[in-house]
Formats: structure tokens, C-alpha cells, sequence
């Protein structure tokens, strides 16, 4: 074992791994993560770029045996895993490994639903193919972390399509040296710069490395060969997309710890800096039953960075909302919620939003940490409401409860699926160990026709 | 026109460009590259490497449009170009830009030829839409070389996506604003380890590189946005993949210098250390009319990293022909030639073809320059034939002729297609600017299917 490579000594870990032998919480939280991923897809799946890409190669698809999450359309296995991943990290909304700030689930479950609806796979292999692409992704993350990301990486995608492969691999039943094959395939496919964060191609990356990875394995399983060390060599991944990488991330404590661990699913549509803000807001307006018109003011301490990232007074679209503390303290306390609704074009122009903003104080506090805040409440009878939020529903310290991912799900589904077929995803979601079809879940996310054409 | 960016600029560049302001002698040197291309490709197309990702992406092609160069399947253009692409990098035969080691014309040529299956495109329109993808290329190659291949990357793919979109994207007549995204979708997908070479990633980069070139294109087709500045911004392709970039090199002196002109063809299938011993033991041979039987020795004086490099003195396979001094030299004696059956496994065990080896004596000269060779044969009657060979045939300072390149192909066409055909295709490559159907040549180079099926 010592001998082996670390890119072998991964590969051998993904082979060998059984289902059994992953700790119940793991298999849990794979749930929730492909919860909240279907959610993110179905959020946005109606985006210009996804209709944009289904323009330019619904004339090359293959067998349309894969469907679009959300959509009415079906394409092939490759082309379904890149526009599902492209869907599903549209609005920024999808899960995020904190150490690495990797979107683990984003290609590796886009990559493994599509190669489920290509050939016959469980629901608990598809748990199972999951759990492994994230632990993929997210180990060759850490090991290549800070350095690769700050030098213009887009990590999700670049090490997203290992997790896609290791995924893709799996469900293909890949030998150990194929599995080696299959990383190596993905290594010289790794690409993705975060210059593209801001245009289409931001979420591009990821569709191209679920495609990418998919194809990495399809292609090892038909023993096409590739570098065998392509991880670790000189001229391999780690050496020439970072510097000073610790391969030995990559396998310390393999099958003892699992990634899935420090997984975070975001409660809100917007800078992570406003989580602690909404948050503290959303509190208060639950415990006191606060009525909009009685508020005469609210002050809110900041870390000076999250308000250099989060100051814009007047948001004129829902995009400048996503970057407002004055929006989202208004729309939390009014609307009781901050989901994808709160920061859209029309929230951000409603009267009541504009009015509350208006009375949003913020100040810089250096001492705070920056994603920590104090919200004081001033009410016109002089009531003063406090909350300090050191840590914001959604971090790994406050995980966002089963029941908050199920609403966060049935928010994003709405206006794609019927209110009751959004509840019955996620009861199949919750009992996909036990299905015997994966690809139930694809067929679940589809609206009838009807309803499709009804939509905007 | 100084405020646009470099991408912009080779953007625009590109899409003004008429095929008649660029010289005559550019416009041959496309036709020269395309036949070389196309003979590269029928040398590898039966390759295992192609017949295993034929094997796995075969069940996922869309519409059965684009020829498969050399062989009896059709695939959609994007995986068409893949295996193309893949095709004429097997051998390592393909042509190259000397000043970056980029072979330019395999990933160019791989989509431009798929999309003259996909949509009409004249013979003109793909010569045009091949020197402003080689050119390009070999731009931005210029402006990352030498750091960006020494650094690990597989320059002939990561600069060859950009090749790919910008002469798709000449075909499918992108304005400057689309065809500047083209460029930033290519950009993120560029990808390539030369940690590769030696398996068969090594090609697939290259088919890689073509299909995702051609997607970009596609892509910015639909007004797909990407950065507008993905070669030149900090976290840019110059920046993320190279170091000291001289992003100059990308739009001096544009259109008034081509790359194509620097562009060089292998006259035979090995090392390049070897191609002075083989030229000088042909020019030997021709001129005395040697009978292999009359020679006594053949001495040859190499720099000594060539010796390193070629210095295999029994070799048992093709393969290990390819770097042996003594098998090249008495190749080019015995059979007059040093093509791919002279670098086949069943040359290397000719028993004349052994024993003319045992009779070469290489001798290290530190001296010579790394390509140059001094070859004195001594024959039995006592006589002396020396030559010197500075510059071997295929060099910038000797190229190939027109009739040279011609035999290249039919050489690698044999086996392939019947020689009546390999003859009209060459015909068909000198006269493609006044072809108004490029499509037909991936017509001319398909065996017919008894011709085929009756091949090994």
C-alpha cells in the first residue's frame, strides 16, 4: 500500500469502498446535499445560460435518454450532466465544502443522475457514488488548498470533475486500475478559471467538469490508459495547477473522516457576510411578532469587509439586493423569509421593502469576525430588540436543520413543480437508500407538461 | 483600437480578416498543412486508442453527420472532432510550429472539418477559418512559450482550444462581441498535462482540445457570455497558466506576419534527432545507388543528447525503433525510405534490417548542434561516401517539398485507402480553395467498405 501513488492509493479507497461501512450520518448528509442540489437545479433551471447551451447542442444530443432537471427536454447521459450542474449552480445557492469553498455536489451529482438514467443503478449506489465523488473532489481540494484557488482556479470545477469521475467510476464498477485511469483522465481534462465568476461561463465550469468526469470514466471502463500518477507526478495535477500541495491530504485517515462532514448548505441567496444579518433579523421577528410599521429603526455592526462587499443602499435588480445589508434586513423583517423570491427584481422595488431600508444603519466594527453581527432593533415605543449572531444558521457550527433544507427545496421548486410533487421528491429524497432506481429521482423533478407550458 | 484588450483584439482580428488579403503562399501552406493533417489521421485512425473511445462515447453521438477520417462510422461534428483530432496526433507525425512545439493543425483542422460536415462551408472558408485557428494558437503559444510548457502544460491542446473556436467561430460568422467570448469559453476550458505523454491521454488532449473549441464557438453562437478579457485579465489564461506572458506576441504585427509560415512537417516518423542520419543515409543511398550488401560500416557522428535520446542498439518493437540510431540509419539504406512501415514492429525484426545495424557506429560530438550529423559509410571496396547534414529535410531552412509531403500521404494512406483514391485526395487538397463543398474531403479520405472490411 505504501508503494502505490497517492493517485492509486485514491483510486484503490473508491474501488474497495462499501456503502456499509460509511457512517450513517454520512449517508444522511448525501441526502441532504442532493436535496438541496435538486432544489438548486430546479432554482435554476430557467436561466438565459441554460437556454443558451440547449440551443447551441440540443442538435448534437445523442439518445435523449437523460432528462433536464426541471425542464421539459431530455438529452444524453453527457450532455444532461452538463446542463444539470450548470442549473444547479445558476444562483450560487449550492452547497459549499468550507475549507476548500469547493461546491462538492454541484458535478459529482450531475455527472452520477445522468449516468443513472444511461444504465441501471439503486438509489443506494447512487448515495454511495456520491458520497466517494465528494470525498474526491474535496481531498484533492485540501491538498492543492489555499494555494490553487487564490492563483485563479475555479476549484469547484477543476477538482469537481476528479469527484465526478471517482462518482462516474464507481457506478461503472471500474477496477482499480481503471479507476487510476479514470483520474488521470480527469486530470488532463481539470480546467476552469474563476476570471469567468460573473458571466455565463462561471457556471459552465462546472457543467463542463461533470461532463468531463463522466466521460473520464466511461473512457477508463473501455481500459483507455492515462498517466497512473497524474495527481502526484512532476508534471502532474498538483504540481502544475498549485504549489506547496500536501498530497498527503489526499489519503491521510482515508475512510476515518469523510468531507461530507464539513459540508454547508447555504440558507440564503446572497453574500455569506448578510447570513448572520437575516438571521438575527429573522429571530427577532419570530420571537417578538414584530410588525413592519413599528420599526423606527435598526442598527446592524459589521465586519468593515462584509460591508465594503454588502453596502449598496438602493438596489435597483435583485442581483445589487444579493449585495445590499439595507435589502436584506428589510425583506427579512417583512417578509419573514430571504429565499430566491426576496432577491428578485420586483422585491427589490416593492414600497414596503424600499420604505424599511431606508431605516437600516449600518457601522464597521473591526472587532467582529466576518461573518459575525449584532442586530439592535429599535421599535417607536422605544423597544430595543438585540441579537448577537456569532455564527449564522447554515455554518457548520449551526447546521441548517433537515426540515430548513426541506423548505429551502420547496421554495426553489416553486414555479417549476406542483407544491405536492416538490413534498413527494423529498420524501423519495429521504428514502433513496431503499429505492431500487435512481433515476426515480430524475423522473421526479420534471413538470407535467402542463404545468410546464403554464409557466412564464 | 490601443483601449481593446488582446483578446478583443484577436477577436476582431479574426473576424475582419479576408481570406484575400492574406498571401498566396499562407493560403498554400494551409493546403500543404491540411494534406499532412489528413495522412496523420488516416496513419492513426485504426489505432487502439481510437477504437476505444469510439467504444465508449460511440452510444452517446447525436446525429451521424461527420466522417470519421479513415474509417467506416459517422458521429455528431463535436465527437467527431475528438476522434479526428485524437487520430492524427497517434503517430506523432503531425506538423509543428517550431517556436512553441505546438502541433497547430490537429485540433484546428478536426473542428473545422466537423463543422464543414454540420453546416456548408466552402473549401475556401475552411483554409481561411485553418490559418486563423493555426495562427491563433500559435499567437498566444508565442506569448506563454517557453514557461507555459515547461511548467507541464500540453501547449498543443491548451492553445490548440483556442485555435478550435477561433476557426469555428470564423465558420459559423461570430461578430467581434461573440467571438471574444469564444475565446473566454475556450479559456476556461483549456486543458492538458504533458504528464500524458506516453499514454493515451497524450492524443486525447488534442481531441479534447478540438471538441471543446468547438463547443465555445457554439456557444458564443448563442451570445453565451464569458469574460471579455480571459487571455489577458489577472486571473486570465496568460496569468493562471504561464508566468511572464508577453501578451504582445498575441496581436503584433497581426495580420502582417502568419504563423503558418514558421509551421514545419516531419518527413519521417521518429525522433527528430534522428531525421538528419536518415536524410543524409537517403541522399547517400540515391546518389551512389548502395547496395546494402557492399557496405562495411557506417559511422555517425551525433550530439551527444542525441545519442542519449536514439541510442537503442537491438530494439524489438516499432516503438523502440523510433529511438535507434542504428535501426534508422539502416532503414534508410536497406529500404530507401523511413516512413511508418519502416518504424513498424515487423521491420525492426527484418533479418537484412539487423544485421546492417550491428554495422553502424555512432559516436557522441558535443560539437554538433542537436540536429545536426556527419555520416561517413565505408564500403567493402574501401570507398568513403561522406555528408553532412546541418539542417534535415522537414527543418524551416529545408522543408518539405509539395511532392514530399504527397508521398508522406500516400505512404500513410496505404492500407487505409486504395492508392487511386489517396492520389485524388491530394488533387482534391491542392484544389480546395476553388472546392465549394469542403465536405468532401472527410468524403475522399472513407475506404470504401469492402476496401475496409477486407483490412487487417
Amino acid at each position: 500500500m505504501s508503494e502505490a501513488g497517492f493517485t492509486r492509493q485514491l483510486a484503490r479507497f473508491i474501488v474497495e469502498s462499501r456503502l456499509g461501512d460509511i457512517p450513517q450520518p454520512v449517508r444522511h448528509e448525501a441526502k441532504r446535499a442532493t436535496l438541496n442540489w435538486l432544489g438548486c437545479a430546479l432554482g435554476g433551471c430557467r436561466d438565459d445560460a441554460v437556454g443558451r447551451v440547449l440551443a447551441a447542442l440540443d442538435e448534437f444530443s445523442g439518445p435523449r435518454r437523460a432528462t433536464l432537471i426541471g425542464r421539459g427536454e431530455k438529452l444524453d447521459a453527457l450532455n444532461a450532466a452538463l446542463i444539470n450542474a450548470l442549473s444547479a449552480n445558476i444562483l450560487d445557492y449550492d452547497d459549499t465544502h468550507l475549507k476548500t469553498v469547493i461546491h462538492p455536489t454541484v458535478p459529482v451529482a450531475a455527472a452520477a443522475l445522468a449516468l443513472a438514467e444511461h444504465q441501471p443503478v439503486t438509489g443506494a449506489q447512487f448515495l454511495h457514488a456520491l458520497i466517494l465523488g465528494v470525498e474526491t473532489a474535496c481531498r484533492i481540494g485540501n491538498a492543492v488548498s489555499p494555494g490553487h484557488y487564490a492563483a485563479g482556479w475555479h476549484i469547484s470545477a477543476t477538482c469537481g470533475v476528479f469527484g465526478a469521475a471517482a462518482a462516474a467510476g464507481k457506478m461503472l464498477r471500474l477496477s482499480e486500475q481503471q479507476m487510476t485511469w479514470a483520474l488521470g483522465i480527469a486530470a488532463t481534462q481539470s480546467s476552469g478559471l474563476t476570471e469567468m465568476l460573473g458571466s455565463m461561463c462561471k457556471s459552465y465550469n462546472m457543467g463542463h467538469a461533470a461532463k468531463s468526469g463522466l466521460i473520464a470514466a466511461l473512457l477508463a471502463a473501455q481500459n483507455f490508459t492515462s498517466s497512473e500518477r497524474a495527481i502526484e507526478a512532476p508534471r502532474g495535477f498538483a504540481n502544475v495547477l498549485a504549489r506547496d500541495a500536501r498530497l498527503n491530504e489526499i489519503t491521510d485517515r482515508l475512510g476515518a473522516t469523510w468531507e461530507l462532514a464539513f459540508n454547508a448548505y447555504k440558507p440564503f441567496p446572497c453574500g455569506i457576510v448578510l447570513h448572520a444579518v437575516i438571521d438575527g433579523c429573522l429571530q427577532l421577528r419570530a420571537e417578538h411578532r414584530i410588525n413592519p410599521g413599528e420599526i423606527e429603526r435598526i442598527d446592524v455592526r459589521l465586519h468593515p469587509l462584509a460591508l465594503d462587499l454588502a453596502g449598496k443602499t438602493a438596489p435597483k435588480v435583485g442581483l445589487e439586493g444579493k449585495l445590499s445589508v439595507y435589502h436584506a434586513a428589510a425583506v427579512a423583517l417583512i417578509h419573514g423569509a430571504a429565499g430566491v423570491r426576496q432577491f428578485s427584481d420586483a422585491c427589490v422595488s416593492e414600497p414596503a421593502v424600499i420604505a424599511l431600508r431606508q431605516r437600516v444603519v449600518p457601522q464597521a466594527d473591526a472587532s467582529l469576525d466576518k461573518i459575525e453581527t449584532y442586530v439592535n432593533i429599535i421599535l417607536k415605543d422605544g423597544r430595543r430588540l438585540d441579537r448577537h449572531v456569532a455564527h449564522a444558521i447554515g455554518t457548520l457550527e449551526r447546521p441548517m436543520s433537515d426540515a430548513a433544507i426541506e423548505a429551502k427545496f420547496t421554495d426553489l421548486a416553486a414555479g417549476v413543480l406542483p407544491e405536492r410533487q416538490a413534498l413527494e421528491t423529498i420524501e423519495l429524497v429521504w428514502s433513496l437508500e431503499r429505492n431500487p432506481d435512481a433515476a426515480s429521482l430524475a423522473r421526479a423533478v420534471v413538470p407535467a407538461p402542463a404545468a410546464y407550458a403554464a409557466s412564464p
